[in-house]
């Protein structure tokens, strides 16, 4: 066996356990009693010790320095994302990891505290800790990797995209809001609001609405679950998807799309491709390709005219009361500056994002310290937004991302976001049918198309190479603001 | 650190990816869809490799090899059991371990069909085969061990008794039923019988039913879930034990008596030894002391007299229909000959076992050849039962587990239903009030009592020792053969 089958192997063997764990986290979240806790969190952890125990191996090392460029592409840029696994584990001294990973345990056990009580004093000196050792981390891979540390942290979760090409995309975004919000607002000042029926609607009956939609848009149940968790998500393996949420019964929305949400993310993973299944490159491109899979579905498709039109009556007859198109498009596609990012509209939505991402790049850079992050927080959502949050736990201390150490995350919301409607809009140009199939619940050919265009590519390519393949250019975020305003300025 | 302390250590590894094994077993049977079966293998097979890579690494034998006996005798036990499992996962050469377990596969495959079509002459190379290498292994092993090759396969499941301690029991217990089975079957003529109400049995009623009366018996929900399989089985982890069962709407019996069957064996997991948690000496004693602890509470318990008269209007009330003790009674003490051992009543059970030993037995020493199997079992039953079945289906090809290796295994069925008998004629003899207890459904004091004379004492204690410690004697069949009289045939 030569080198890089070898390789092959051990990294088919590291994704093997990398399952085995994602399984036990769904189960922790959606089935584990409160007592199964601790043991779990100890299989965890020794399945991610073995993982990485694994990928730092001697012998991937000497595979890695042996091997040769395959001729394949797709070969050949497995064997490069193996180079980049392995350097990324083994880059960073053991020491530093250990104390990163503490202090990020440590510093969300006291963010928990201190949010409820909107009281960032608390938390500030566990979150210095934090960003110091993110950047010590961030700065020994930014030498290796020849990026900025901002880049690196952000190259984590999406490759191929970095602070430099989201700068002015995010800098243009804010001027189109500034001049389009107020216009959406008087807009829907001047236009009737139609509620939906008040509730309660069985959790039973919005969960059997919720498989069934979630089957019609295209995900194979004989490879997938949906059941309920606190935090909705979508975990598992591509041939075992484990989709979660929970049901308001005052409020069948929420639940209805978050499933369809999670099924954008499971329709991706299932159609990852088989040939290279446990393999870097057959894995999903990162979490901006991710969360485009997911919005495409919920925000693009089941939000449009046409597929509401056909909801209205799927959900009438299943709940038993009149649901009208202008009642759900009224709840849908409401618009409001608000303080809380997970609770935006999509039109605010990158508002928050683009907070967060000025002010981490800011604090990894050092030009903000944390004590300075709720002042730099009220000023930056005041300028996005025109308002400032009444305290602490509406502002700066409401994501867990920066507490647990997760920076450079941010951004993939909102690229996603983007990303969904230019793939939406190439889509549109290759399937003239397309609106015509979601009028009849049919995601069909918009599946095909993504399944061909994206979720079949892997990781074979960086995320705006890969739009680029897609839809002929690279990021452009002229895509989501035609698709902004179309919807919520038609005719403008 | 010291060699024994670095075992600990690395024995505690062994067993957290042992319990990650546990609940993707049970995933597996309860909760995943067809089709993650081909990754779900694929992971129990890498974490059940990586697990033996952990035993039998180098530094094992190295620690073994240096390490101390230590001065307390659970710490000297846990060493000693350390031993016996590098040993047995070290002395069979690879190409054997692999062999036997492809043969194992393979002949389990051919037999799901040859069941059905209840064609022995199918499966009876395969068979062979199995036998085969089962008989070298425990031949490697019975050189080492210095037990013999039966005894070698006995002690996979049970250490602490052999065939020796075995074979007068069950040829006492054979002259038992020869003499008590025709007394109990004409008692049973001249007895009216009561029907309980007819079905359906709503699965949501008597799922609420079980997880109740398995909660009254001691099993602690904040550590536990119940849920529905194919097959019933206690599975999970001692701090997360999942139950699962299946729903007769015709029949509530069979889910009952299985969910408390299964509590009991999940009070065993719940009360071992904390101190020993992820030790060898503080897992379970082994199987038959395991099937003791499912029996002392689903047969000698649940079906008492006392119990029943609490149970009979519990059943009434939650099924809201007249649950009679004595419908109860007829029910669940219902004497019979028949052919399937796992629907055997307690009294017949026992010569099912009892022909399974003789036969293994005679296998393993090559007395009997796969091809007499057949007809060797039919006169088996006869001799025991005055029975044999009208075809293999119904005789030799019922149960899975020779046709996967499981040979040694059958004894612990009836060595536990014996030792439940015996633990709970010692435990009413500690504890007056026990009986009292039961028939206000007060499952406390045996619990209290079984935690501290069995549950805790982990694996400190072989079979007949932990009896001995426990009820003054070694495994003793006078007191299931008491308990069976006074249940059967009382005044007797």
């Amino acid at each position: 066996m030569n080198a890089y089958s070898r390789l092959k192997q051990n990294f088919s063997r590291i994704a093997v356990l990398d399952e085995a764990a994602a399984v036990l986290g769904w189960d922790a979240a959606a089935m584990m009693p409160a007592g199964g806790a601790e043991a779990r969190g100890e299989q965890l952890a020794t399945l991610a010790g073995l993982s990485h125990e694994l990928l730092t191996a001697p012998q991937i090392a000497e595979d890695l320095a042996q091997a040769e460029a395959p001729a394949d592409g797709w070969e050949a840029e497995n064997l490069a994302l193996m180079r980049d696994a392995h350097l990324r584990a083994t880059a960073i001294p053991r020491d530093l990891v250990e104390a990163s990973s503490r202090a990020n345990s440590a510093c969300e056990t006291i963010w928990r505290v201190a949010r409820p009580k909107a009281d960032f004093s608390l938390v500030q000196a566990a979150l210095a800790e934090v960003l110091n050792l993110t950047r010590q981390k961030a700065e020994i891979l930014s030498e290796k990797l020849g990026i900025s540390p901002y880049d690196v942290l952000m190259s984590q979760y999406q490759r191929g995209i970095g602070a430099a090409d989201v700068a002015p995309v995010f800098a243009d975004y804010e001027l189109f809001l500034g001049r389009v919000l107020p216009e959406v607002e008087a807009e829907q000042r001047r236009s009737p609001k139609e509620e939906l029926p008040p509730g309660p609607y069985a959790a039973a009956v919005q969960e059997a609405l919720c498989r069934r939609l979630s089957q019609d848009a295209g995900l194979d149940y004989s490879h997938a679950r949906l059941d309920r968790s606190a935090h909705p998500f979508c975990g598992g393996t591509p041939t075992d998807i484990r989709i979660t949420t929970r049901y308001d019964e005052q409020d069948f929305c929420s639940a209805l799309l978050g499933v369809l949400h999670e099924t954008g993310h499971g329709l991706y993973e299932q159609h990852l491709p088989h040939g290279f299944m446990r393999q870097p490159v057959g894995a999903a491109a990162g979490m901006a390709t991710h969360e485009s899979q997911s919005l495409i579905i919920e925000m693009q498709a089941v939000r449009s005219d046409a597929y509401l039109n056909y909801l209205a009556p799927v959900l009438t007859e299943g709940f038993g009361r009149v649901i009208s198109v202008d009642a759900l498009k009224s709840r849908l596609r409401h618009v409001e500056r608000s303080f809380v990012r997970v609770e935006a509209d999509e039109l605010t939505y990158p508002a928050h994002v683009i907070l967060r991402f000025r002010l981490e790049q800011a604090m990894i850079s050092g030009a903000l310290h944390v004590a300075d992050l709720p002042q730099a927080w009220n000023e930056g959502l005041r300028a996005l937004l025109g308002i400032a949050p009444p305290h602490d736990r509406l502002g700066c201390l409401q994501d867990i991302h920066w507490y647990d150490g997760g920076f450079g995350y941010f951004p993939s919301y909102t690229l996603g976001a983007m990303a969904a409607a230019q793939l939406m809009a190439a889509a549109r140009r290759a399937l003239p049918g397309l609106d015509a199939g979601l009028a009849k619940g049919d995601l069909a050919p918009l599946n095909g198309w993504l399944a061909e265009n994206v979720h079949r590519q892997g990781s074979r390519l960086g995320f705006n190479a890969l739009l680029e393949a897609a839809t002929g250019e690279k990021l452009n975020p002229a895509a989501f603001q035609a698709h902004l305003m179309g919807r919520y300025l038609p005719g403008r």
